[in-house]
């Protein structure tokens, strides 16, 4: 029987700067009871270690890639070139980004053959719960759990109307 | 055991001026053999339609839904809204679009609680490849199919090379 | 015979963290004689709820609708797909928006057949002043108010002339 | 008893070049039974005529005015701030504007106090259809033919469906 | 004999907000010795202040307007359309501005028969500058000056190399 | 007594491909009876024949330079760093320019202290009107010549508006 | 006594469709008589034939290596983190491109440590000439060559003079 | 035989206040064992001295001009049309900058004939990277110190993984 410890996911980012941004997916997917790994895998600087990433990661049992990265972003791509997983790309706003756009283009304009699942704009978080959706479209406690975080952001939304009065 | 054709995958459009764009995402799926259905599915004109399909889609078995869309386009996100089913948003250059910004960044950038998995620009051929990982996370038969499409595009390059010379 | 009392106008927007910039818009009505409510209504985490507001608006009243929202902002545009009020759209520069690209888009370029009245980012003053117009051009108290106020953004002009001195 | 033949809207455009842009407003308010009339009115050629024009619209019974301008755009604004009716604005992409960029940013980003319900890039369709939704608000028999609109919108997107298979 | 005293530069803007920016234009005026006034005339707020200004420029003597504003801006196109002076365009960034591009566009792609000199975003010692060179085209005395003015930038760089060793 | 014969405009482009949009300036000119010169002077290949044309430039008399330039285009800005004229820069849209921006931004954003007066894109026509008006300024003539041009382009309007009925 | 054969440069691009652009760099340097090779490498479709060609480059002889890539464009970056060889980066405006600036930002924001010579969009003419100032800074007759070169490019701005006449 | 201290590099800006940035660059040669000198030279306020340094940089042995520049950023550009030797052009977000897109699209969208190597919008340390590549390719004591550089950087993406720990 499938278990949401069954699953893994990876997430990695260029540089350990961008862990403020990245923890958020972490805490993402321990909130839905999904197991996830944490490294600095940089596609400019260690270019042959994240060939070994990519390439290792279905064999070692992650069932999706979260890449973050900013400027002139080619983790995510990359990495999905060298795996058959389906990897979700977090654009990051870094300094002496040209507003974020560099990133945003680098990460969703992926040519045809190899997507990538572009987020928004420091969207780690969201990177996490897709990553729980794509987990939870084959496990049913994964998807129960993605239910009941639906309804909790009906609440807010509620908390915030008697805030208003 | 499970096999590739227990697996389905939703295509949505706004209107049927998308097809020709779209329709390269259900072939995509089919060379990977997984099965979709194509329907007109509009935010903006059927809003009560729209509701009524996503919310459905889980139950009806789908596994992924892939929305596309022009221009402002909400289709992708409001789907997200609706089901806990990763959804792929493809934005689609329509006529009078502003290069295509629109809807980019109409579907990437959702809020927090609601990702869309947004690919390229009329990108809709990726985002079939993008479903095919996803349920390729699950079943190995549509993994090794993806391993083999990977060898296929460097057989291509080969053949680039050798028109080369 | 017809009194600015008569009307009411909607408020509405996708978290009460976009409250500092809507109540300007209830500020500028109240300005004018005409009364609004508000209330957080959020196409992303609370469908359903936009759903039923935007069905029964017209029903109760309500002359015009005023949706402000931010990033990837469909509030605006899909409650003018569910009611024939004429809806007026605030773009929101919310953290992480794209430079306020991302709303603007995503309020402004609606296909043909559902049409959102855009106003400035941030420009929910405006909007206020715009549902006034609206109003007032039907309701002739409204609109003598409406030149009241051109005479003192003219007033204004000349006391910054004679500041200059 | 208010009737939609009691309502007039104005239509107005820079350039004779822009007639086959603008016709579709007149267009969409014939078929709400809306009466209009079209003329050209330059900012920048005319501008006493324009300034004409908009201090004696309500005067002869306008309700909304639309106007329609390319490049640096300033024919919506400079009319909205001589007239208290909504003024409905449409960008148009002309030849040598920067991708239609210039003439959105014109209409929509105006000063608080003064504002230009601004709709989509070559909107013209969706300005008639706002000016409808306006004098709806007031007028029973605008907003019941804007209901049909909105079921045909459905129906037609149930052919695309039937067309698909 | 001509003189610079003879010549007038008028200096205008949208609001007194803009004074900061744009005494720098009336600053660089004086270092040539040429006169100027400053008012402020705002095509939104005082359109027929702005026409009776624009009008009557030429009569009172002035060879030069500079306008300033920020947004949606039209002081300059419109005062070009009322003139046959020479009409200097400042861009303002103002706030809630999308970076600037709203004034640069709106004021830049002004259509054939009416331009608008413009210069740089917040550029107003530019447009000062500039008025110079315009009356220096007619004034030898302004001429010289402004050859006096070209040498003392070259001596600042000077001095800047001295100061990095 | 002066006299539009008097006066000179330089128009000058970096290549002979830019003939057909700069002509546009002299046609201008032509029309106000303000004699011109033409000549290709690139600021790329001809950098010393560029510092010689602008030292030159007042001279032997000219009055304005218009200096036409696509891509990163310099040619106006290193001239007005040469010379105490002013200097009406033209942005061209260019084979391979990134949609106009290019020249746009490399024409306008000048440095504080030496301005180049930019017109919109394409906008060689308005240039020779904007050095007409610069004449115009200190010739009664020409100003007189450009009273007529703006009647006339309220005449082409009367005309459109006869052309719809 | 070194010569112009003794250097080699390595042109790459990611697939054949962009070798009409790319062709123009070869071409380039045969007019500076330096000898090139041009490949097909994907850094999507044969990432590891990638990391194979940059990280042999060096020690085959190549001195420079010209990286040609649309979309998001990984190519150049991708070599240049894996060689010590200066990477010159043509951006290319490819189908579905979004006007040329992902290819652009993809290239040029590359992160402190790994730098890519950006040329303009499409301009692989600009890389051979790049290249041939690289090699000419250590090879006098390659230096020559480029003076003789300079010297045509003013030749032939004289014959656009004389045609003008 | 050929050693480092053979080469130098000329590092030029506009403007001391571009000092900051600009002497990264410097910093990272000075690491490589190459020389370099600094100096201002401004396209706009000295256009003689600019093309002095230029005509006269390879003779007094220069191998490699880095030019930093902001706003319409012109230095790079015209640096290069005078001398042979491979320039490498930065990007400076100076203030009133439109965000670095002008002086990013001034220096990189070069006409043929006349390549300028851009680097990233502030990157001037990647700008003395790339010189030392530049040399390095013809000096193998200088390419060693890359090789030890590069694997510098991956021991720093070590210890980032050590640190996550």
């Amino acid at each position: 029987m499938s278990t949401a410890q069954q699953h893994k996911v990876g997430i990695i980012m260029g540089s350990s700067s961008d862990l403020d941004v990245m923890k958020k997916a972490a805490d993402a997917l321990t909130q839905f009871g999904i197991e996830s790994e944490i490294a600095v895998v940089s596609a400019h600087r260690t270019p042959e270690a994240m060939v070994d990433y990519a390439k290792s990661a279905a064999g070692k049992g992650l069932r999706v890639i979260i890449a973050g990265a900013g400027g002139a972003a080619h983790l995510p791509g990359m990495v999905a070139s060298l795996t058959t997983l389906p990897v979700i790309g977090v654009p990051i706003k870094s300094s002496n980004s040209i507003d974020g756009w560099d990133s945003v283009l680098s990460i969703l304009q992926m040519p045809n053959g190899v997507p990538v699942a572009t987020v928004a704009l420091n969207g780690a978080k969201n990177a996490g719960i897709l990553a729980a959706e794509i987990i939870g479209a084959f496990d049913e406690e994964v998807a129960a759990r993605l239910s009941v975080y639906k309804e909790e952001l009906k609440q807010k939304v509620k908390e915030m109307n008697e805030g208003l009065e």
